[in-house]
Formats: structure tokens, C-alpha cells, sequence
């Protein structure tokens, strides 16, 4: 009888252990999101940006503590659809309390909400990139209290917190849709009604390429999300103690990095062949491309097909920047179609590999997320943008929102063009 | 019996991991260090502090292994005030031990001393950043193995080495003020032998803001800091592997990234009231704030209470930042603030939800580490004044001391400015 | 028997998880690489580098899961000079086929193959700093291909996939030779068909030094790689979890960090006494020197004793530096040096401390790994420089070839200088 009860202690320790360090990798991928958009943009935005994904860091952990938690994982759902609520928390599972379950409780309670609140944060993460360059930086920290609070808690209940998507058979095993769809999604609807960057497209449909201003900066934040995906994709298993846990958890980073490997080769090739040269931030698109399509299933496949996977979503990460410019939807880091495009892309692929996925299901799942996210988001961005209004001026544009939002520039030493 | 073994081994296996992961995660915050101090300091003197940091590094773990482990962590006790000396790093438990002690030995020696020593430069850390730009680097470093080897470990005995100050129920759980407020302390020593760097302050009392040359770099540092506090304050719960453990262990990642979302939150908004905009650099500094003052207690507090600490640490910080201003205490990363300053208010926060913890005691802390390290350390940093001298030349000042002290530029293709 | 097969289980999953996590560390290291070498060159050959190092990556775990695993860790070994072949990855152990070896199975393959994986690239990542500014990229992947498909696999074999040299008494942990040592050969063989870059070298013999753009970078960089290098000396015990094993990955953690302390001070003080200066730059190859040293045998030295190695590894990385460039053989990050020389150090340096150790076995294995990787590389490299060419014209290298290759400038704000 002890050693079963110091079997399930040393279990739930483990499975603990693998979550929060899982959690950690994710939050390490704000830093990631943060060099990425800072390597992208222009010098005179820089700082700007920057504020964006630390603010919104902190404003995602906080309301998803307040509030976003318990939308999503209620104690008591009332329904399907509308989750009940709690308050903060709510309490740890005790030591006899686990040890009464066998160890059908496994993990801390607290050690699941570290895991959560990383995610929100990364789906807000993927707003800031494609508004960037002349949204007011306080109407962005707005639209993020509601996202953070409400939006991405309320559709990640439908699938995670035993919703009615999950009902349904929606198969989105770490959030190609509920995390990435989401947060392109939110960034779609607010680029539709910012409009592009002065000077992107000219008026005889040219297209400007404006390119970033710091590009080992960039190459960083990929390699940081890259990174921080084994957290994401890995942690998703929830539980590793046993020898299937075991391996499949190993099988997830095996196949998220093959994934990743997959989205640079072909990104990279077919740039090289509508281009000429070997373009740099295709390959960095390609290799989030590849992660984000592999994360709605990155168990079934074996690792030969989730690098085809992969190299499909690198393919089709570059085809879809040049179509968004066609469009003219200005997004300035690719946020929309990595996310977004891709991660229509992988929730689809599930149903390659997946004997439990159904194409029906899925389609309804990405119907839903992308409609309820785009429809609160185009309302929450109006709201703001008759409150306060969502893009700076003219004027602040071509000087840089460094100076009006910040009034502090990122590189004051360095920069030999002018503003 | 061969199943009781084989579980305290299970069992040791997993503490040591765990251990070793978190000392791995405060290693890193050695690259956060650097980073941030490299991104708020002058193209000019960029180099240097680089150089600051990679070496105070290295001779923070060669003299903590030489001398400092057993300073702190004695063998046999001489009594509660001065530690008695060991030689090197002793021997690793046996397994027979370890098992004979039915898990009152519960992980590995060397891991623990893996994991104290990257505490020793982080405490390190913090001085480089607050004498930046007008030291000269040979007298820093003379510095550093007096701090590592000596003042930093006597005062750690005094709290984790069971000497006096933890006999007087002065409460730290992973060093606000053994770490934190040691390092600002000693700093402070420094910055006023040193003076102010050239300009800063105007004769009719102005004060003249020196920006930083790379903010995207000071940001990255802030991240790799919030991520490596994961380890500091993870780790030093000592234990991971039962139930109440696992979940304190869970508690404390909670409270820290909670204490850390507040930090940035308060100082954005007061930085917004008091200057009119969005101040990147205050909100790094609002989140490396919260991160200190929950490092002296983030078991106890509910996560919420965990962000109100935080929310507090970035109001004073901002507000300390522009005292010290005032008063003319020129710290070019605002180290003394976010380290002293809110190191205090961490450890006297305690009392707010630790019942154990009583405000004489912790006042007698904060007393003892300052006036010991402050002493220490100015006497310290007069007898390197007197025998090489502290600061470099107004000529050296002016050109930056990467030249001078380095014979090297950190970015010689990019500055317009002159030097 | 319930209760043993629980703790078989547990067993298994921690040291999976461990495998895991280690890779992970190892993973992050090519962004180490990729930062130190964009640190390093010029602003004009950035891009091209960060290009090269993302691409390489995907190349390394693409050619290693079609055919590199399979040559390294063959299934039926044909001999122990020639590995079989298997097709792909084979399969996972099953729970039931642990349960019945009594835990002589004890981690998951997959979690081998990703921790096999990452090493490859490793070795790569060493290659393309020593080639950069002046070699094609379309010819470097080429030879990435072939290096990480066959050369680096077959090598590994035999040590490794438990081939002649292993059998012979060679003894190499983590890979001062297998992953070090064939990296820099392979560069060496690529430097000295591809001749140095244009204005190094004047033609009475002077040597110009090109000083590397971005410091900062670099010495992020270092600070990535040595983060990294616990996964990789620490991963390579390849079980944490009994008391015994705990104890020994602890102890790699020490002696680790205990080696790259030492290596950065000894080139720290090298670099004054010859230069006059706190060399940065020396600084951090003295780390990754320490780093290389110990990683053939991290376990079996005292700490202090692997301080030592670490203190050598940074006074024969200095003078191997100089030495290079005195022989024409230009590196510019000096990587034939750090993994090359200091590699074979490091493969001597076991004989001190294990009595396992002959200098036969090393000098047979150091001899072996050499002249293999040399021959087939050279031999790659010429047949590359046939069909395609391996060097860009003289007009490329004078514009940068981020222009040519990648049509793209890494900072196109900052330069200050011309191309």
C-alpha cells in the first residue's frame, strides 16, 4: 500500500515536472514572437513593437487568471456552448486526494494553468506582428484585454475544456486551430480595418516590399519558437509517466522537428524558384509553417509524413504571402498566412494519419473558430476604433511610432536612413 | 525492500533532474544579463560590458568551486557567524547512502552545487550593469573574485547555510536579499566610488537620459531573465518529487510569471502617467521588479496577491529609478532599483502572507546584508582604487572603453554617431 | 508485480523525458551556432550565413531520418566497418517488449533518435562559419547533404553504433571527435580548396584582421552554446535515473561548466598578455575551447581537474587562432581551431583522468576520424567545385554575398560602411 502511494506521488511529481518545463519553453516563445516581429519591421518601429509583445504578455497572463481560466476550463459548464464561471483558480488537488484517485488525478492543478496561460499568450502574439507599423499601441493593449479575457477562452473551451466542437469529434491536438487559426483570425479582422502600411501598394498595384531591419534578429525568434514548440506540441500529450505516455511524447518531438525541417527545404526551394535566390525570410516562414501545421496532429504520423506535412505547409506558406499582397492585406511578418492559412492546412492533415478524424468535423471546427473569432474581433476592433481610434497618423506613420507611441527609439546609435 | 530502493532511487533521480534543469535555466539568465546591460548601454562601451559579463561568469563558478561552496555551505560549522572550510567540492553521496538514509538524502551534491553556483553570478550580474560605461574592466573583475569568492558566500551562510540569520527566522525562499539586494548593495558600493558618467548630470541639476543603443537586445534580456526566474525560484523549493511538492514546486512557477505580468503592467501605466508614453525600458525594468520582490516568497501568496506584489514592485521601481536620478546615483540599467530597492520590498512583502515570517526578522535581514556587504564592499572596491584605480580616463570615457579597455567595437559597421 | 512493472514504467518515462529535454538543449545550440557566426562576419554577409545555418539544420534532420540514423545505428551491422541499412526509423519499443526486458529497454527510440539527431547538425553548424563570405551557398547545402547523410553517420558508427573504434578502446563521451572533430575537418577541407577571403592576406604576409559586425550577437551566441552543451555533454550519459546515474549526469553539469569557466579565463589572460586587451572575441572561442575539451570525457575529472582542462583548452585556442592564420588558413570564426585542435585535446585529455583510456586508442581514433572525414570531404568538396563551382566571383565577395545569394541585406537601416 505505501509503495502504490509513493508510485502515484512520484508520478504525479513527474508528469508536474514535464508540464511546467513544457510550460516554460512556451513562454519562452513570447521572446521568440518578440525577435521575430522586431527583426521584420522597420528601425523607426522597433521600439514599438517590442512594447506590444511585452505588454501583451503580461496583459494575457493576468485577464486569463481573472477570467480567461475559468471560461475555458469551468468547474460546472452550464452548457456546451457557454461556459459557467469561476472565480481566479479555484483550489490544488490535495496529497489524499490524489492518492484516492489512483491516480486518475495526475498532475497539479496549478502546473495545468502555467501550461494554459503560455498559450493565450502565444495567440496574441500572433496579432501584434501583422497590425504592426502603424496601430496605436493602447488600442492594441485594449483589443488584447478582450482576447485574452474572453475571445480565445471561449473557443478554446469549445474544443479543450470538453466543449461542443470536442463533442462533435473536432480532432486539434496542441491548436493549429484553437491557438494559431485564432490568433490569425484576430489579426485578419484587424488589418481588414486598419488598411495597409503608406507606401505598400502603389497605385497602379505595384507592390513595395519593405523589408526588415534586422534579420539575425528574426533568425532568432524562429529558432526561439522552434525551441519553444517542443513545450507547445510536446506538453499537449499531457502526461508522460507511463511507457506509452513515454513515447508518445517522444514521438511528438520527433515529428515537430521533422515538421519544421520539412517547411525550410521546400519553402526555401520554392522561393528559390519564383525568385532566384535563396530567401531568407521564406525560410523562416517555412520552418513555422512546417510547426504550424503539424501541432494539430503531431502523434499519428510517422515522421516521414509529418516531414511531408511539413514541406506542403512550406510550399503553401509562400504562395499564400504573395497571394495576401495581391489582396492587398498588408501583414508585415506573414502572421496571417502562417498561422492562419497553415493552420487550416493542419487541421485538415489530421485526417491523413488520424483514423478518429473526419474531414466533416474538421471543417466544421475551422468554420467555427475562424467565424466566431472574426466576428467578436471585427466588433471589439470597431468598438476600439470609435472609442479611441485604431491607427496613428499620417504623420506618426512616416516619422515611426517609436517617437509618438514610445518616445524611444530602438537603435538611436545606428540607423542612417532618416525616419 | 527491492522495490522500496528502487523508489528512493526513482525518486532521487527525479530531485536531481530537477535540480539540474533549474540550475541550467539560471545559467541562462547570465545571457539575460548580458543582453540587457549590452542593449541599455552606448554603442561605445558595448564590448566591454560584454567582456564584464562573459568573465564575472567564469570566475564567479571557478572561485565559488574553489572557495565559496564550502564558505557557505560548511561541512562542520565553526558557529552560526563564520563558516568553517572545506576544501574544493568534497564527495558525492553513495548510493548506499542514499539508501541507507530511506530518502533523507534526497539528490545529488553535485547538483546542488551546480545549482548554488549560478546563483553566485547571478548576484555577480547585477554589479556590472549599475558601474557600466566609466569602469575600468581589470578592477571589475579584481572585484568579482572578492564578491564570488568571499562576500557573497559569508552572507548566503549567514541564511541557507543555517548560520544566524536563519536561526533568527529571517525568511528568503530563493534570495531577494541573499542574491538580489547583495548584489544592488554591492554595486551601490562601486557607483559611489565611482561617480556619475560624464554628462549625465548638468550643473543646474539636470539630468541629461543616455539611451541605450539596442533596444531589441535589452528586451531579449529581460525574456531570457523571466524565463531563466522559472529555475530560480523553481529550484530553490528544493524538491519536486511527492504531491505537496510537486504542487509548491508548480505554485512558484505560477507566482513568479504572475508577479512579473503585474510588474510590467504598473510600470507601462505609471511610466504613461508620468511621461505621457508607453516606456519600453520601465516596462522591462516593472517586470525584472516583480520577478525580484516575488523571489523572497512566491509559495505563500495566492497567484492573485503574487500579482499585486508584482504590480507594487513596477510602481516603486519607476519611482526609485527617478529618485536615485535625483539624488545623482548614476546606474545606466537601473540595477540598485530593481535589485535593492525591490529586493527590500520583496522580503518585507513576506509578512503580507507568510505567517511564519515576522517583520523584525526580516528587518534585521535586509540590516545585516546590507551593512555587511556594503562595508565589505566598499572597502573592497577602495583597496582596488588604491592600487590600479576604478575608473578610466575622461579621454577613454569619451571614446568609449571598448577601445580602451577591449581594442575592439561591438558593432563597427553600423554607428553614425561619432564616438 | 504490479508495482515492479510501475516503476519500470516510471523509469522509463524519466529517462525519456530526460533524453528529451537534452535534445532540446541541443537543438537550441544551432541558433547558438547561428548567432555566433552571424556575429562574427561581416553586415554584408549575414543573411547568407543565418540562410545557411536555418537551411542546414533541416537538411541535417532530413538526411538523418531518410539515411544517417540507419548507417549510424544499424538494426543487423553487416560488419564493424560497414553499417547495414535499415529503412527509416524502425520502430518503437512497445510497452509490453520493456515490461518483459526488466528494464534493460529504459528509453524510448524515438527520444535516441531526437537526441542522435540534433548532433548531426552540430557537427554541420561547425562547418559553415570556417567557409563563410566567400563560399556558394547552393554548393555549401550540397555538401551538407552528403556530410549529414554519410560522412558524420559512418564515423559515428564507429564509435557509437559500437563499430571497430569502439571496440579498439576509443573512448569519446560526447563527441570531441565524433561530432568536434569531424566538423572541423570537414571545414578544413572546404578552407583549403576554397582559399581565403579576398584582403585577409597581404602579399608580404600581413594579416588583416576582419573584425565580425555585431558583438552582442556572438556573444549571444556563446551563451546559447554553452546553455545548450548540458543537454549535450549531460544527454550523453544517456540514463539519469538511479542513483548512480544521477550522480554521473550531475557531475557532467560540473565539470561542464566547470571546463568553460576555465576556458574563458585562461584565453582572457592569454589574449592580454599577447594583445594587451580583454579580447572579447578570445574570450568566447576560450569558452566553446573549454566547452570542446571536456566533452570527450566530462565525466571521470574532478571538477577542478576539468577546470584545468578547460584552462588549456583556452591558452591552445589563442595560439591555434594566430597559428591558423599564420599558415594562410583562413577561418573566420575560428572553428577549425575551437572544434578542431582543441577537439584532439580534448580526445588526449581522457587518458589524465580515465584508466580505461590508452593514447593508442585516442591517437587511432583521432587518426581514423581525421583522415576519413578529410578524404571524403575533400573529395565532396571537389566534386561540388566541378559541377558547380564553390566559391562566388570577386565582384560578389567585394558587393556581400547576401546580395548574390540571398538578394536580401541583413541590416538594410544600419550599414554605415559601402558593401
Amino acid at each position: 500500500m505505501e509503495h502504490m502511494d509513493k508510485l502515484v506521488e512520484l508520478s504525479y511529481a513527474l508528469d508536474t515536472f514535464y508540464f511546467l518545463i513544457s510550460g516554460a519553453f512556451v513562454m519562452w516563445m513570447a521572446a521568440g514572437f518578440a525577435m521575430l516581429e522586431a527583426g521584420l519591421v522597420r528601425a523607426k518601429n522597433t521600439t514599438e513593437i517590442l512594447t506590444k509583445n511585452v505588454a501583451l504578455f503580461a496583459i494575457a497572463c493576468t485577464m486569463y487568471m481573472l477570467v480567461g481560466y475559468n471560461f475555458m476550463y469551468p468547474v460546472e459548464a452550464v452548457n456546451s456552448v457557454w461556459p459557467g464561471m469561476g472565480f481566479l483558480l479555484g483550489e490544488e488537488h490535495t496529497a489524499s486526494a490524489v492518492l484516492n484517485s489512483k491516480g486518475e488525478t495526475y498532475y497539479s492543478k496549478m502546473a495545468d494553468f502555467f501550461f494554459q496561460v503560455v498559450f493565450v499568450a502565444t495567440a496574441m502574439s500572433i496579432v501584434s506582428g501583422a497590425v504592426a507599423e502603424r496601430m496605436k499601441l493602447w488600442a492594441f493593449l485594449a483589443f488584447s484585454v478582450v482576447m485574452t479575457g474572453f475571445i480565445y477562452p471561449i473557443q478554446g473551451y469549445w474544443k479543450w475544456g470538453a466543449g461542443f466542437l470536442d463533442q462533435l469529434g473536432f480532432l486539434d491536438f496542441a491548436g493549429s486551430g484553437v491557438v494559431h487559426l485564432c490568433g490569425a483570425t484576430a489579426a485578419l479582422a484587424g488589418v481588414l480595418l486598419l488598411g495597409a502600411r503608406q507606401g505598400k501598394y502603389g497605385p497602379n498595384g505595384e507592390i513595395h516590399p519593405i523589408p526588415g531591419c534586422n534579420m539575425p534578429l528574426a533568425t532568432l525568434g524562429m529558432f526561439i519558437l522552434w525551441m519553444g514548440w517542443f513545450g507547445f506540441n510536446g506538453g499537449s500529450e499531457l502526461k508522460i509517466s507511463d511507457i506509452g505516455e513515454a513515447n508518445a511524447v517522444a514521438m511528438v518531438f520527433v515529428n515537430t522537428n521533422a515538421a519544421a525541417a520539412g517547411g525550410v527545404i521546400s519553402a526555401l526551394l520554392t522561393a528559390h524558384i519564383l525568385f532566384g535566390k535563396a530567401d531568407l525570410s521564406m525560410s523562416l516562414n517555412g520552418a513555422l509553417a512546417g510547426l504550424v501545421a503539424i501541432t494539430a496532429e503531431p502523434l499519428t504520423p510517422t515522421p516521414f509524413l509529418a516531414c511531408i506535412i511539413g514541406v506542403i505547409a512550406g510550399i503553401l506558406v509562400v504562395f499564400s504571402i504573395i497571394g495576401l499582397d495581391k489582396l492587398k492585406i498588408d501583414d508585415p511578418v506573414g502572421a496571417i498566412s502562417v498561422h492562419g492559412v497553415v493552420g487550416v492546412w493542419g487541421l485538415l492533415a489530421v485526417c491523413i494519419s488520424n483514423p478518429d478524424a473526419t474531414m466533416v468535423a474538421q471543417l466544421t471546427g475551422i468554420a467555427t473558430i475562424f467565424s466566431f473569432v472574426f466576428v467578436t474581433s471585427i466588433i471589439t476592433w470597431y468598438v476600439i476604433k470609435l472609442v479611441m481610434g485604431i491607427r496613428v497618423t499620417e504623420e506618426e506613420e512616416y516619422q515611426g511610432v517609436d517617437y509618438s507611441e514610445c518616445g524611444m527609439e530602438a537603435y538611436p546609435e545606428f540607423t542612417n536612413s532618416g525616419k
